[in-house]
């Protein structure tokens, strides 16, 4: 459930910045007015980030940008840091660690001030890490391309802009499957978002919309009837039985309070993109 | 459903070879007399897995082993080739491709002579492509560490010694979540099994046990009510809602025809891999 009123743009990494940049469309359609304050927090080494989207977004008519960057967390608490807010319409967290953004930022003037904006309508977007930070619990670390086995995962409290669910990124990609399943698992209440690469979801009160070429899961242990992650030794894979999953793609919609997808006229989803 | 009342090890690739060899302890012990015939056909090159099995049997006691390869179809028709399944117990089918077992030995005599060892209770047993190929319908090609796109997939006729059930191998380890989606999208009479390496599924009449380090995800499309497959245009992303999936480690079983999962005591799996 969304704090406020402004939207939450959550991508799955690596969003087309060349070609049709659906995604990064969307970003500029959705900032109303004001610059967007692109934070690169979550990467120990920003150089060249913030150049390839003033680049992308350049292209698309959006040209007020400027860059946050904190290399210590002394520096979130500067006024000079703090300034470079005034007069946004919205933060764009570009990839990397998301454990740097929320150790970086969190209980920091910068946070609260991002927070307030987010609260006051202003649109917040992120990207791989800077989507998995949008989580109240934040998934950090865990394994790809595998099960899961009991133990294996690193969880952190996140910024917890989008309550009640989890996010994954990259997802497909990595074959990150098992790792969401086991998040979930350690508690149902939380509904597992994976978030393809070029691909991303809006979010709006309590509704997401589907945006970008690949797909959004979402994994609901709701119904489950079984897991043994209370169990089960270390390293052991995980066992849960009736999980219920949905596969999204641009132009569904999902309610996230009432855990329900909706299909969009997928068979034209350019309209849906706009 | 199986055709009868040998046994089915179906393994998703990788099994250990030289430690505990949990699944090939499994395959020795459900060999109930007879040799094993390792069937190496899948492989354009099978020089060496046949030794590699040969080494890894002997450490367990089952020393009565014979390799049948087929190169070209016609082969296949020999009384030779056939003589080598004379006295077979069981068979093993190692990797691979899985298109090859099916065109180098679907409806000649080596196919018949291995359907009626099953039939007659013979154990047949399958990893990686040798697993894929049981199915009545098989997965042959298709993206992995993606999501499914419409019309991405290569599926054929298998060998059909399991019915009902769609299987796919090495599931976790190359993220194969998408395609097993796609596939079970397309049909969802066909039940989707997922094997991860070093995991196997043991099938008794209407039953499955799961065994090894890994898990097997049983993807169940009966209660979906929604998919794009049929509407959507080619390289779209799917859409599929209310999908029930079941992540199984070992210990757990399946009863393949209720659709349902079991918990097996997975807290002590040592006790059900003996």
């Amino acid at each position: 459930m969304v704090d406020a009123a402004g939207p939450l743009i959550i991508i799955g990494g690596h969003e087309d910045k060349e070609h049709d940049r659906v995604i990064l469309r969307q970003v500029a359609k959705r900032l109303k007015g004001g610059r967007l304050v692109i934070a690169t927090i979550a990467s120990h080494e920003p150089d060249g980030y913030f150049e390839s989207y003033r680049q992308a977004f350049a292209d698309i008519g959006l040209t007020d940008l400027v860059e946050l960057y904190v290399n210590e967390r002394a520096e979130s608490q500067s006024p000079e840091a703090l300034s470079l807010l005034d007069g946004a319409g919205g933060v764009f967290f570009s990839g990397g660690d998301q454990l740097r953004i929320s150790s970086q930022i969190g209980d920091t003037p910068i946070e609260k001030r991002i927070r307030e904006l987010h609260r006051a309508g202003g649109l917040i977007a992120g990207t791989s890490a800077g989507a998995s930070v949008m989580s109240e619990t934040m998934l950090v670390n865990g394994p790809s391309a595998e099960s899961y086995r009991i133990g294996e995962l690193h969880m952190a409290p996140g910024l917890g802009l989008l309550r009640n669910v989890i996010i994954d990124q990259h997802f497909a990609e990595r074959g990150r499957y098992g790792r969401l399943i086991g998040a979930v698992a350690h508690n149902p209440r939380l509904l597992g978002i994976g978030i393809d690469e070029d691909t991303a979801i809006v979010v709006e009160e309590d509704r997401f919309l589907v945006i970008g070429s690949g797909a959004a899961y979402v994994v609901d242990g709701e119904g489950s009837t079984h897991s043994n992650i209370a169990e089960a030794r270390a390293e052991q894979a995980l066992s849960m039985f009736d999980i219920r999953v949905h596969v999204l793609s641009a132009g569904d919609t999902f309610a996230i309070k009432e855990r329900r997808p909706a299909c969009g006229g997928s068979d034209n989803p350019s309209s849906l993109q706009k």
